[in-house]
């Protein structure tokens, strides 16, 4: 085990109504005049966002509002956002959705107390040791951002997507976990986010540092529960319970208790980076594809943590770890294929994929080699993403 | 699952060497006169106090030392820090050592900021929501004091011992955590800290809630991984990966995180609390008496949760779930006794136990019924009891 440092101080009120606690959990961290930030119509058709700023309103708390944050948040809105915030002497942001909305909220608070280009953060020219109190009302699980320390945000101008991990400067105040908000979210979207918090643990699980068995432990533990509630949600989506069950493992997956003492991995989310920028497919769904192909090529080089997690996620009894590992890798594929995820390009919609493109820019992003488990270079990607051409 | 509120903000710093940042820690969190509280020998003999002191004398804070605090640290004791934290003016405590350290030196940080008796809060009289900021260095791998907002104090007058729990005011801002110093543990107390972390986890696992998969996911895990570090700290007591593992997982053991949703039981805790009050039996080694013969009791009255333990964590087979469950707990015992744990009364040193004073009296101090999985009235309090006295 490594050595490590590990701080999640967000306070989760979770359960029936827990957006109506906005106002005084806001007042409780400071928050007196606040940004609301939330995405499109589904917050405000949904009734979510008016209980939002009626709660605040009934704390006292002044606000103002920012919606329209799309999917891969960009700049732009953050430094309107930051504009917002000065202008109005605000004191707090509260977020209303889900990763987009959130990171978009917390890049705010980061850069608003800050004199440079907040920009500066992400592209690794100053340390974000303060930003103002963050909030967040959240209504799809998957990103995990409500009780993490990170934020992602992409550059329009060159389309630079970057993941910006702080400590504790960028970590919620307090979340709220109302697993009723996530009853209408389509089933496809239900699906990647299942797809994208289970990405978060593999990337965490995937690591050189052995006797991590504790944080191994709370791993699988997660994946279980995931895939044990997942076809209650897509079957039924109203299903409290399941929902409540996927949401909390949707913030455990990504608080960082899954990668404590460890080196982790992160290839598969910059090999799916790749697809979703040249592409355009969605980024849970992208997963789906990614995750067991980058499996079956680690399995090729070092099966045993594969054939681990196929044992103790997917009871897969074969004593060969090669065996036991590509067992596994086919249980997860039939997993995502149950919840109507694709696990092949083509299922994706990319019919020709343009694998050399993919390889260069990869390595542009993440260098050479990459990747914690394994470590990847050009001809390593090249072999992952044509694994992904054929999901036999 | 149940609504619940969360929230663990402890900051760790896990790794060799730990302790010599308690300077830097502490400055962090404003403390510049400490109190260092301690308890016998083995922090003076080990080096670790004069580290510690050490530390803070690099980072300029004022110090005062109390030691010798007892296993079931009493209120003089605590009393007796809180004049010291007045007189010196003080603004920290700094525990170093395990529960007992650590529950004293969070009751003397709540009461110095009181100015009432600081037994009000243990008496239930006044809710505490403030206090000086604890710091710990962890020397005993057991009590999960480090990361939990609970105190264990016992009144001298009358020896009642009360359990506080705290939201947060009693959450250790920081906790250092260094797998060496738990090498000298004599083997009799690694295994009753073994046995005392696997019971905070028993206690929250046996729940009448239902569909609460991820947090049963997470405790099923952490037992997993005890039982899979216990016999390697047990052969080798300097076995630095495994050591790490078993801290770890007493942190997450009691932090809350295997709570979050449902009711939780605790009956163990009060039959067992009622040996230690009359046989003067480490708590540790009482509760591996006390756990399998609960179980037992609980199989006969609902088996499906204990069966789930056998099945999940100890890979029982047996469909049936009564079948399951005492095969499970026959591989509990079995495990206690591998680790050197008595699993009667009989192997505890209670040959003849007075057990209708050990009913009337757990009832008198738990009420009745009490527990949370199953309710216990004075007739299941004398099963499970009498169950103590045979193992098979």
């Amino acid at each position: 085990m490594n050595d490590f440092r590990y701080q999640a101080p967000t306070r989760y009120n979770f359960g029936r109504g827990a957006e109506n606690k906005v106002g005084a959990e806001a007042l409780a961290e400071g928050m007196t005049r606040v940004l609301v930030v939330y995405g499109h119509n589904s917050a405000k058709r949904s009734g979510v966002l008016d209980r939002v700023l009626a709660s605040l309103d009934g704390a006292g708390i002044f606000h103002t509002e920012m919606g329209g944050i799309d999917p891969n948040p960009t700049d732009d809105r953050v430094y309107e956002g930051i504009d917002i915030v000065r202008a109005n002497n605000l004191n707090g942001v509260i977020a209303v959705g889900g990763g987009s909305v959130i990171d978009t909220a917390k890049a705010i608070a980061g850069g608003a107390v800050y004199d440079g280009d907040f920009w500066d953060f992400w592209a690794g020219k100053a340390v974000m040791d303060k930003a103002l109190p963050v909030g967040v009302v959240l209504t799809i699980p998957a990103a995990g951002s409500e009780g993490s320390g990170n934020s992602v945000i992409t550059k329009k101008d060159g389309m630079h997507k970057i993941s910006l991990r702080t400590d504790t400067a960028l970590r919620p105040r307090f979340a709220l976990l109302n697993p009723e908000l996530t009853f209408t979210l389509p089933p496809y979207q239900t699906a990647a986010g299942i797809v994208d918090m289970m990405a978060h643990i593999f990337e965490r699980y995937y690591s050189p540092t052995p006797d991590v068995e504790v944080t191994d432990r709370i791993a699988e533990g997660l994946l279980r529960a995931i895939i044990d509630m997942a076809p209650r949600v897509m079957a039924n989506p109203a299903d409290y319970e399941a929902r409540a069950n996927i949401m909390w493992a949707g913030t455990q997956a990504h608080n960082g208790v899954c990668g404590c003492g460890r080196v982790e991995d992160w290839a598969s989310h910059g090999l799916e980076h790749e697809l979703s920028a040249l592409y355009g497919v969605t980024h849970g769904a992208g997963l789906a594809v990614v995750n067991p192909a980058w499996m079956t090529y680690a399995t090729s080089k070092n099966p045993a943590k594969v054939a681990q997690m196929a044992r103790r996620v997917f009871d897969v009894t074969e004593e060969d770890d090669t065996r036991a590992a590509l067992e596994g890798i086919r249980r997860l594929r039939a997993f995502y294929r149950s919840i109507g995820m694709p696990v092949t390009l083509a299922d994706l919609g990319v019919e020709n994929p343009d694998i050399e493109t993919l390889v260069r820019n990869v390595h542009v992003n993440k260098g050479t080699p990459f990747g914690g488990y394994i470590k990847l270079y050009p001809e390593d990607s090249r072999a992952i993403y044509t694994l992904m051409l054929d999901a036999r």
